[in-house]
């Protein structure tokens, strides 16, 4: 997603359909707006995160490589690549590439456990890969008021500076 | 942990060896004071985080129910109880009852990968007997910029407010 900085620089190379998917890809880290109390989210926000409850997200695109994303690792199982709006000077995301269910955390069964184990493993593997295996935090974001926008599960991966206590 | 709330409530009851443990209790949520810059940590911290990278830790006592805390669930594999300094309305710790080299994220290894799906898998559960399924946040730090203070992998579950972005 190095290439997918600013939405508007996109607004006239994209389709119409395309574009509301890149605006959600946006929405996965909201807006600033919002963020502390979920009544404030706008209508679209909150629309947004309920269709995507069970359909598509914009993490199926990234995945088909429908939408070029900095890929940092990938095995037949998960895909890790930047966020589009760092939160530190290393923020990566990591998916299962086949979404089965784990819309959310809080939609865990226990037959999800090896991909689970596998994600965690791989947050280790990209902090090496990004030089922060010394110090990184693991973020996961279940349901709106944990601030998650894309229900397809994902980790949060981010290090390269000091980390703050509370976590958000 | 409910009944280990302050520790000045504890000088007079405690062995000087129990109240080092006590103290290390408290230090895996690290005063406000040396957040931000690791730097800033004092030297007792730094010390005391460690020596405790490959000896017991604070949890070995939990674990051993040599010290009380408030469990929220257990079993055979994983303890998840209270933190002493909650962050959130509802904020669990939970472990592994093996450490097994886990002193932190950063040390997995392969074959571990079956322990940190049931641990994302019990946060679930966690959530679950909190009452907070549809929304909560996991957060796993791993080394000293991340505020890892006990070197005893542990899955921190927080919710029951709205949570803010950055997470940290």
């Amino acid at each position: 997603m190095a290439a997918i900085t600013s939405l508007s620089l996109l607004r006239g190379a994209v389709s119409v359909r395309a574009l509301s998917k890149i605006r959600l890809a946006n929405s996965f880290i909201p807006p600033r707006r919002g963020y502390l109390n979920v009544k404030n989210a706008s209508n679209k926000e909150e629309g947004g995160a309920k269709s995507a409850g069970g359909g598509p997200t914009i993490f199926d695109n990234i995945i088909a490589k429908e939408i070029p994303s900095s890929i940092v690792y990938e095995d037949d199982k998960v895909l890790a690549f930047r966020d589009i709006n760092p939160q530190a000077p290393v923020h990566v995301l990591i998916i299962p590439k086949q979404r089965d269910g784990l819309t959310e955390l809080g939609k865990a069964e226990q037959r999800h456990e090896d991909i689970l184990g596998h994600l965690l493993y791989a947050s280790k593997l990209v902090a090496e890969k990004e030089g922060i295996a010394d110090g990184f935090r693991v973020v996961i974001n279940s349901g709106p008021t944990a601030c998650q926008s894309v229900y397809h599960l994902h980790l949060h991966v981010l290090g390269g500076r000091q980390l703050k206590w509370p976590p958000g």
